[in-house]
């Protein structure tokens, strides 16, 4: 088993939603730190994700478009961008994880029930493994969050700590 | 990483206390079976334990001191007898693990809020790190099997097959 | 039978965690000042217990570590600092109450479900017998609180200034 | 201290009112057993009431009016029988617990938001000290039972032996 971190789409322009969903970013950021900070020191890839919408002027250049400074990205970290949900929709990523012989995907970030969902099932499409951690994902609506991580195969922090 | 599944006390004279406590049983059964199954196929040890009480005629050779037989038990499972809610408690479970270098216990069985937890806060003390399977774990009352899972480390099936 | 009172863990570092977490402690206070001053007024052993944690500068000498001035501590009160979750590991602590003859423990303090609730267990496997003082836990999660105090033998204060 | 046990209109006519209502008193009686075994084994008085109604036929006589044989009576119990809620309401009833130098009553029974909690109030008006025994009364409405345990003084069956 190789597993990979994704951390998908925290940025910047999303926190503007509502309280109720930078409060869920927040939350969710310091799992994704705790968890990208574990891969590392597993040499295990971690890989941040950003979407581009040109009709929400969520493109390359605008401060909305960056990944929020609250999640800690380092130099090593493989980058993409994406303009589906699915983030291994035209991305390359696939490639990048086989080359890498990743077989399992631990997924963080945002939105739980549209982007993080899609790249789950787009990743058993793929017979890649996805994980979703626990407390890692997040919402508009905290109760998408709560069900997303009902029906999904999942993780906490401290058993994937002992378990990768 | 070395994991060891612990089966516990899913008891034939458990499955009397109520219908509800009788379909939380068999519903954990199958993710029990499961995991025994996974454990084995990667030569890590599975551990069936069960509880002796005498005041209840919960001893040896009482069909209801039983293992139900709808777990499967292997002749090469590990096999305990525990007096206290805690199955590493005056049953030498705890030597046989360190011999095996077992560093991690993936819980399963009955009752989630009693001896599951018991044994999960023991393990603490042992610096031997717990995480409960989710679906496995069984009671009375189901809202506690929801509690225990909320408060614990834990892992949903698919996700332990992929990071084991 | 001889009760001893264990005030656990309401130190200054956690009433900063949130808002909802500063008004579980305070709440928990009130139970846990009435409950001490009974203790001592019969003559019955106060314990008064700090988490030190390194990796969070949880340690003496800090003032996050300290006991809030909002608990009642008194010259003659017990301390000890622990590192697990259970009161009794590696503190020394069942040493003490064994050689005062104590044979139950009456549990208050932070965290309900985490540090509380590993000492409940803990007593357990010692065959100390503990009881929850209603109203003198908290959490972060007041349904936390609600949780432990049903899956524990518990008394009530009033019931407990009759019973002692 | 001194403790009495009350076990209030566990009588044979009230299992009819609703199967909801049988099964709550049979859960319950299961408690006052426990609890009246208890009382027995430390020389503390066990007191049964039974209500006389006229008006619906529950007069000694009656096997309405009768104990349920499922609730262990012995030959030296104190038996009374009240017309009012109160128990302590012109039966003699606090006399003979004066003369027996009790203090402190605890409480099980039939039905929890009347005749039980009308003793409750009933004791606290005599300066006795009033404690449900949780798990131990029984109502047609099981949200009465967990509401007058919220309002009460209550202990746990475990946390009275240990402090008795």
């Amino acid at each position: 088993m190789k597993a990979a971190l994704l951390v998908i789409d925290i940025q910047n322009d999303f926190f503007g939603i509502s309280q109720a969903c930078a409060d869920s970013l927040k939350s969710a950021i310091e799992y994704v730190n705790a968890a990208s900070g574990l891969f590392r020191r597993k040499k295990l890839p971690v890989v941040i994700v950003q979407h581009r919408r040109e009709a929400d002027n969520l493109v390359p250049g605008k401060p909305g478009f960056d990944v929020s400074d609250a999640v800690k990205v380092e130099a090593g970290d493989l980058r993409i961008v994406k303009e589906y949900g699915n983030s291994f929709k035209k991305t390359g990523l696939t490639e990048k994880l086989k080359e890498l012989g990743v077989d399992t995907v631990v997924l963080t970030g945002f939105c739980a029930e549209q982007c993080v969902l899609s790249t789950y099932k787009g990743a058993e499409d793929l017979d890649l493994k996805p994980i979703i951690l626990k407390g890692a994902i997040a919402s508009v609506n905290p109760e998408h969050v709560r069900f997303v991580e009902e029906i999904t195969e999942t993780v906490t922090l401290g058993a994937l700590e002992a378990l990768l």
